[in-house]
């Protein structure tokens, strides 16, 4: 079940999940993956607020159920720029899947299409376009940007891309540096799987990097320039992933993109910024003001169906997952990332039936409650066994130089 | 004190409950259950949110006692579509009365009459509508409909109901499939005991089904039309049961329904959902516009006389109890029944006296605050080391007589 | 220290207390008191959610520090009603201070005179008022009434009042019934030591009595005809305790009385009620328009100097007390008593004098912020590990004079 | 690593910390300080409500991460009241910062310079003005005024600070006695190293006082009057430390005071007051009306750089801090206090570019969402129930076939 990668050890599995819910899938990971891994996986910024907040604030708003809908039968099917996608799920950017799995990017690639999901892949992945294209053929999948200082490297990525079949990217303008991620520093961090286009890149020498020194050769100024230049390269459908306001809305819409993507980053970045299901009603509303139709994609914290519905009646036409996919990539592979999506799925389709639902259009127009209600959520109340922080003890202190991994870009 | 229905132990415990409230219930039901059994009744719809906020939201309005009144000796009798009730208590329809008692619906049904309440009965009952009618006689009881795909089956159990003597129907129309039950899915949880009206349909097999697969049999498309055929049907009065918005109990009212209950279904359905007390309000507001009279029931975490106080103050003509009258069932069979009403009625008469509420119309009429409070509720509270509640042990609880010492002048 | 009345072990201790605050009170007085007169003082009634947040409800309202006043020397001494006061501070009526200490409502007086409090007493008192005038000569102190069905009754407690130099009357209107206190109900709970007004009355018969059933032979139906027949009786101030409303309020003066108690019997009545700091200014408000002059006493929660700091500010012209001052009769006599109220006048002092109020009169006009913040109260947090509190011990305690230091600028 | 000062140990460490986050250092420093004094720094008045809300209240606001913003290398420089800082950390003035390190102020005074910051001396200092200007040179320090009664003392003070090369005065308004802080009532707390104005004065009888007696001999009665006679005694900035409302910010720049700092003295002085953080929008809205340009210094609970960004987004021009600088003098000395700063300064320089706010100024223009959270923060997070969810087990894990009996209507 695991093989070796310069003694990390990656998981090889590739069965079904049995589960009952994606909140178990965590403590499950942390027992068949090193603890820096798991944990560059399951944690967030400074006190991690943002991040228990994501899934936290679906608690703002409330799903009315409907009655006497005259309805059965509910779909989950739905056009997205084109797309015909099987769920409304999608799978998000992460960087080095191979963490997870030996398969990396391909496993996820394949469950994502045996699930008819969009899937998203990061620039920091480990396997190349081009492995991916020959294992799983046609697809419907993205790429996302990291933009290098170096426009070489980023138009190697976009021409390498498209010819391998990606139809379209996301450029995420949330992470020009790594966030305060703290279980990273305790941890020592680094990426344990080299990634693919650095190694194309720079000839091999892309490993062993911390996150913050990746970030740190990342460009940390991205403009509205930066958007034009890459529709300039490609014609294909331009996401600004990371948009938490509607004024940001209008400058990535402005400069060229073709919808946005509201995110947070998963609460890895800035802590004590808002859930992003608090900010989405806003920037929706704002940003189809006189009938506009903007693609908009929503990430942050979802864990169950209704999350997705929830999402999606706030004006999300697209829901991504990030950490609950690698959990299913880590325990089963391209079967298990298949498993993670059909359980939000066969969750959804019950809040759809309950509430009239037909079709993923009809969820983008159902009746929301906002009542107000104090903080109470996952399977044990207030978060303990579910989202459970980095335990700090006396043992996993900083000690001697290894603090310089911190540095990050900001210090530059 | 124990049968078994192929190996499933049944109760068949008839006593009075010697309890000081209804909070204590479960654990004592926990001891004499089956895992599975008890936890078919002690759970909700995913996380658990909206089945625990049902109870806990009953905190967002608060009573106001009143001075100077001039009153004493308040009556909890009421009227109800034509019905004259000893108690605004009514037994909302549960499936399988059998998991809790040997006895199953024909106790509940004793007990209800016993304390004078209306009685809702499942379509998925045990015992039938001739067992209940023989062993119990005339008493205020309607039957539930959980609707068929077939229609025969349907005409079947509303002729026979009617012929039993029973006086009205709930339609639910929130639970056309089953919400995500974790609990039942955990311990594989089939009902045990024979469904009545499925026997009789097809002949004994409706035995050993999951609540899913349940579900799944009955119809999911339920509109406007269902209820007009219902009322086709029969003259007795329609209660369409799971009415969430004012929209929906217009659509209801307008296709004949001669009142509507405000219902989540016990948190069970739709996760994420409000709690039932939160949109009471705003529903009766809106169905009884213009002086209209339209007949609300409620329920939904009703575990208290001041909860019960406050559903009648903010709509509801009568006010629904489930897993509590169950839990009675099981520790006491009819006479627990009665019990459990009669503990709410103990209450509620004292916050009737207490606000100058003579009638249960006063007590619709009463005054209502609507601060905000942080959520605390239960026996034990956050503030356990600096007001700590009276320790509630083993050998502390009521027994024999003493408890007479209770009385009060309420009941004088 | 204890002697017995008929087994019912009563304290005789008479000293100071040394005590950091009142929260560390309760503990102390369980380890010395039978369990159910304990709990007969700390407790509510059903969930205990509105006793609690008569506490907890202070925090939704912040005493604002104010700069640069050029004032020094705070003074604690008040008018009320004529009376010339040291503190603002009141002795609520409570019934029974036997349990507490065998000098009772006499060391109870004692205490208050020597604070210069105003001395509530109770109708269940123990000692009688005669005794109460031989042992403690002139004080402020008013009678509480709880009206008997019979009016004899009624009268013999009025007149014998008067006569015995006390300067006015408390109605209490908001305990018809007992409340449902199930600590009473657990642990069988009777008066265990004779109620003097009721020996006079029945010739020694008014012992071993439940509080339901107290209460069963008091007068449910009170009215403002009630409060009218009083005023015929006496011409000495009344009054009306237990006022949640304004309309209440205007109904209590309407009838004749005098001032009225913002109450809700510490929580022992109505559970689901309000706070009692949340209904004060609402109604202060609405009694005082049109600048109308009415004394107004509140009672509910105060363990704090600021505490009583925000009542007065938020209304009230008394701040009443009622278990603190029972555990520091039971802790220390008369002393243990005056101890109570000088800790809180010791808090009070610093308030004020942070706050610019050379005067009671100057509190009363202070300026208070209303920020929404999440319930947090007590010795001890919910943030534990991070904001860890002092801990305290049996061992930390204050001991002997060191707890001199203390002194602080405000008592020179 | 220790010395004695009479008994009492002080620190002598000298050396850069290794920290993952500020909130690490108070169990660090409870290793090596007396529990009297590291309680003196670690507690606040009363039931210590405001100190603790003072860090929580900064989740009532949420940071907006920005998107295309364009920028990198973000500058931390920024100029107050002239003077050009590194950073807009400020080292709050404290008493006595002899129980945290032997070299007490020199230290502190040499980390600020070290790292750029405003130093703020507290007159209750432990090193006199000349050794602290002997040792550290040129540096930008204020000097705090605690108003003795007597005026010559002040005036020593004022002067000797002047020609000691310090820039400017705090007048400390909200502090003219001491809050009830219960830690040091229970730890019997008296400054156990001397300090050097009182020293000075007194020749030498400053030291073993509590912390209530050094209030008391302090000016209790500050007005207008007292901002207007130090001014006439120096041409120095004057900052009023402690304002909480815009009235009061009125009175002091009306009697003439150059700026202002909002701070509740750490939660030291009135409990159950509002947050710094809460009141600060107001005050700054205020008195920076029509334009007007006011120096507004911040502080109250800052443990992260978030907050620091926070404050300044909300109006404030300096943000300083208290409680860490102290635990990081006792850990390290100036390398110490050097590195708790820069601590935030490396978190608020991520925060500054993901929020693409190039320079100070910018975060003072930076937009800030209000969305209402419950509380939740630090490292650790809450609490468990009254109803708990069933039990998640090793063995109640879904296995084999077995859930199938989810499928449920939804799938047909």
């Amino acid at each position: 079940m695991t093989v070796y990668y310069k003694g990390f050890p990656q998981s090889t599995r590739e069965e079904k999940l049995k589960m009952t819910n994606l909140l178990e899938l965590p403590e499950k990971v942390k027992k068949i993956m090193p603890e820096g891994a798991y944990y560059y996986i399951a944690s967030g910024a400074e006190n991690e607020w943002t991040w228990r907040n994501n899934t936290q604030a679906f608690n703002h708003f409330q799903i009315v159920p409907r009655a006497l809908t005259n309805m059965q039968d509910p779909q989950l099917d739905t056009t997205f720029m084109g797309m015909n996608l099987k769920t409304p799920v999608m799978i998000c950017p992460i960087a080095c899947h191979g963490i997870a799995n030996a398969e990396a990017e391909i496993d996820t690639a394949k469950g994502a299409k045996a699930a008819g999901a969009l899937f998203g892949m990061s620039t920091y992945c480990n396997k190349s376009v081009q492995d991916v294209q020959k294992a799983v053929g046609k697809s419907h999948r993205f790429m996302q940007l990291y933009l290098s200082k170096d426009w070489d490297f980023n138009k190697m990525v976009i021409e390498e891309s498209e010819k391998a079949g990606f139809e379209g990217f996301y450029l995420t303008v949330d992470a020009l540096v790594s966030g305060y991620r703290e279980a990273n520093i305790r941890t020592n961090f680094t990426y344990p799987v080299p990634l693919a286009f650095f190694q194309e890149w720079t000839g091999g020498k892309g490993e062993g990097q911390s996150v913050a020194q990746m970030y740190a050769n990342s460009a940390q100024k991205i403009g509205p320039d930066d958007v034009r230049k890459i529709k300039e390269l490609t014609d294909l459908p331009l996401i600004v992933k990371g948009v938490k306001c509607a004024e940001d809305a209008y400058k990535a819409l402005g400069a060229g993109a073709d919808g946005i993507e509201v995110s947070n980053h998963g609460g890895r970045e800035v802590d004590g910024g808002p859930a992003t299901i608090d900010v989405l009603p806003g920037i929706a509303r704002e940003v189809r003001h006189a009938g506009r139709k903007v693609p908009i994609i929503f990430d942050g914290g979802v864990r169950r169906g209704s999350h997705v519905f929830k999402a999606l009646a706030l004006g999300a036409d697209l829901v991504g997952i990030g950490r609950p996919f690698l959990y299913g990539l880590a325990l089963g592979g391209a079967q298990g990332v298949q498993s993670v999506i059909e359980q939000l799925n066969k969750e959804l389709l019950i809040d759809m039936q309950l509430t009239g639902c037909k079709t993923i259009e009809d969820v983008k127009h159902a009746k929301i409650d906002h009542f107000t209600y104090s903080a109470d959520w996952g399977i044990s109340s207030t978060s303990k066994s579910v989202m459970p922080p980095y335990p700090v003890t006396e043992d996993n202190q900083l000690k001697g130089e290894a603090a310089d991994a911190v540095s990050g870009a900001s210090e530059h």
